[in-house]
């Protein structure tokens, strides 16, 4: 029945629950009630001052498909569920709305990212594989997006996929590409996603030949044109450098350019310092240093901060694998159903939820730069004067006069995805650019500003309202 | 050209260096060179003393189909590659054998794990394949197996995909079971492992409700089954768990049983403790605590210390990301070629590798347990009586008299499958058994006895030869 080498996202990538309570509503005719759902998350990862959004395209791609296949029906028959509600299951379908923010857009916690509207059967069905993707991709472009801080205009190569967590190595290129990655190595999902694909060589390549020089040269010749030679299986300076310096020379004679040098191992500080005046000293002003071995975006600061003359970082598993959050808190909690706006109590005011349908603009300062707030409407609100903070009752702040740009828009409508698909570079420079118009104290690693998220008076209003019914006796 | 519902994993599945490596041997006809590779990590997760090995019949199922689809080969002529050796992609198949541990075996670190031989060409190109599946799968169900150690004989539950690193989820649960996880609420991974999916119910069902017993009554008559109420939405012990005994009450009129309550927030401790009297106090022994939020082995380790009556755990993303972690630092590394033994250099002789063909055996002390010794061999040894430490010269250990276990068989030859494929519940009990004989020192959290891997007087010559042999000037 399953095929190894294959995995299908049907209607089944996720968890029982959602299709045990589904044949609850059904049972009840409650399946088709209007639901709406917030995805949001609650703490930045990393420590960091802003989210990168990511995983959006990907997630409308598969919800316009999404379906429970044949397999999928005869194996759900194992679980103990109705046979009229599996005969129902046949014709699921995604029919609902989602309203998102852009793509690429930095996000912050608690204000809703999406917003999604639909029957109370589909919203529930379809949780679990928008937090799964969505988690996921956000965490691994925000871990990119701090590398690419530091890095400048250096070129940036995902090289993750041997360390990946399984078959999460295949998004995470996409992710680390919105983030600001420029590669990957990663061939199939180079392919999948139209992202640009580099490598260089492995040291079991050196080693089969047992000569350094011979296997540089043999490199030369079966790869001239995208040619980057790792210099530390024996001794960096003392041969690696010496020998690729020898071979680019001789692809000199031949018409052809050496790429690179690649160093894996020891202080990369000291070694690309002292590499780049051997390649100098030899005219070889092209050659360009890559660097590898355990970075993450820390390292390549202190690199820099160091002057080590590196073109090219290569970052594994600390990218990949979104070190050492390994996780976005996101969730996904019902504001709506049955035309009444929900919450979710708590003894905490910081755990209960915000009813209804929602919008959420952002500020602008005189600028043009963000201001440092969200604040979050009620759907139908077309702009935020004062916002209250959300869980100091106090506290409020006053946007008169200051542009402000809603956030979320629609991006499916009855399970069609209403906007186009883009290039992930796009997607990357949009993404660059409003990074741009964040001032730089929400960006540094070190006790980053608090972006300010807010409610206005009606949406308060509403929530407290909610809050105090519950709390009656 | 690509699908978004699905992920083929063919021979694109990989990093570009391979493809790229493999034009190279392919241009010099090196490409049919004999090659042999190791897998093995230095070092073991989570600071513990042992990891399980898992992901291997995965591993073997995709390598007897692997090869370059037609899709892949035309998306190859994009990377610069040359036509005659894409011609030649087009038969390849990996017809190499695999040497291995048994899957579910408890490993550790500097040994090899797997042994790859074939030609130069396949041994490269599932390099990444391998590692990508086998360094995830063993640190997630060394994670398991973790939990385990302190749940005992109570339901372990995986309920990771939300939060999982995307796609990894699916492959998370598979290695989940293997090191001692009872069921996930996984469906399509439940389906394709053969594995319990289980599952509760979630917050959202009762706030669509509004009213507690309410939704607690439609989900026992939708649902009677496989009954857990979520008793923590509105108020734990004031309103959540009085309203499940009502409708456990209820059930029982009906000939039904409430199968367990799921607590979810809140101090999960007090909250069990108090639950558990007020349930059995009405009679409802029968009815489980199911617990979640955060969990970890150490979490659970301090509920079952302060007595907390928690039948069944439900574990999410410490799990599945295999926090704190992350990823393993398995490698794959080569150690024969052209009828030659290599070594990879370096400056430190903990990162010098071991060459040749390869046996590791484990030695059993008096008592048939492990004695804390896995030693290593060259491939035609058929026992080691002294093992040299790796890495200090002047150590040894004897193991006259003791036996003596082979643990590397051949799983697969000529790229085709060798063993069974047992259920994993199988490989779960073979892991236990392992876990079984080894003694309680190596699975402590804190401060671990180190097990000693070491090598045989031959191999450890050869090593030091090559070492030699590469130093001369």
């Amino acid at each position: 029945m399953t095929d190894p080498e294959r995995l299908d996202l049907t209607a089944t990538y996720t968890d029982l629950y959602q299709i045990a309570m589904g044949q609850v509503y059904f049972l009840n005719g409650h399946h088709h009630h209007e639901a709406v759902f917030d995805y949001f998350f609650r703490k930045l990862p990393f420590g960091g001052g802003y989210a990168i959004f990511a995983g959006l395209y990907d997630l409308l791609e598969l919800l316009e498909r999404l379906h429970f296949s044949a397999d999928d029906l005869q194996n759900l028959k194992q679980l103990g569920l109705r046979d009229e509600y599996i005969a129902y299951l046949k014709g699921f379908r995604f029919r609902g709305s989602i309203y998102a923010s852009a793509e690429g857009d930095i996000v912050f916690p608690t204000r809703p990212v999406m917003r999604i509207e639909g029957t109370m059967l589909e919203a529930q069905l379809i949780e679990t594989l928008l937090l799964n993707l969505v988690n996921f991709q956000t965490l691994i472009a925000t871990k990119a997006s701090r590398m690419r801080q530091v890095a400048g205009e250096r070129t940036l190569a995902e090289f993750g996929l041997r360390r990946a967590q399984g078959l999460g190595g295949y998004h995470a290129t996409r992710a680390a590409i919105i983030g600001g990655f420029n590669s990957t190595s990663n061939v199939k999902a180079a392919f999948d996603f139209g992202v640009s694909a580099s490598g260089t060589m492995a040291h079991s390549f050196i080693q089969h030949h047992g000569d350094e020089l011979s296997a540089f040269r043999m490199f030369a010749e079966g790869r001239p044109d995208h040619c980057v030679l790792l210099v530390d299986t024996y001794d960096t300076l003392l041969s690696g450098v010496p020998n690729a310096i020898t071979v680019a020379k001789e692809m000199e004679q031949r018409g052809q350019r050496l790429q690179g040098i690649r160093l894996d191992s020891g202080d990369l500080a000291y070694l690309s310092k002292r590499a780049r005046v051997m390649l100098d000293n030899a005219g070889l002003h092209h050659v360009k240093i890559v660097a590898s071995n355990q970075l993450d975006e820390f390292v390549i600061k202190s690199l820099l901060e160091q002057g080590a003359p590196i073109d090219v970082f290569g970052v594994g598993t600390s990218l990949v694998t979104g070190h050492p959050d390994a996780a976005l808190d996101g969730v996904y909690k019902l504001s709506l159903t049955q035309n009444k706006p929900r919450i979710k109590i708590s003894e905490s005011l910081k755990k209960i939820t915000l009813p209804h349908k929602k919008q959420v603009f952002r500020i602008y300062d005189g600028n043009g730069h963000f201001a440092g707030a969200d604040g979050i409407t009620l759907h139908d609100e077309t702009q935020i004067d004062v916002m209250h903070h959300p869980f100091e009752p106090d506290k409020s702040t006053s946007f008169a006069g200051l542009r402000q740009e809603p956030l979320l828009h629609k991006v499916m409508e009855q399970g069609k995805i209403l906007i186009e698909k883009k290039p992930l570079t796009f997607i990357a420079e949009y993404s660059k650019a409003r990074l741009g118009l964040l001032p730089e104290e929400y960006k540094r690693f070190q006790n980053p500003h608090t972006y300010k998220i807010g409610l206005s008076p009606r949406l308060k209003a509403l929530r407290d309202q909610l809050r105090s019914e519950y709390r009656k006796p």
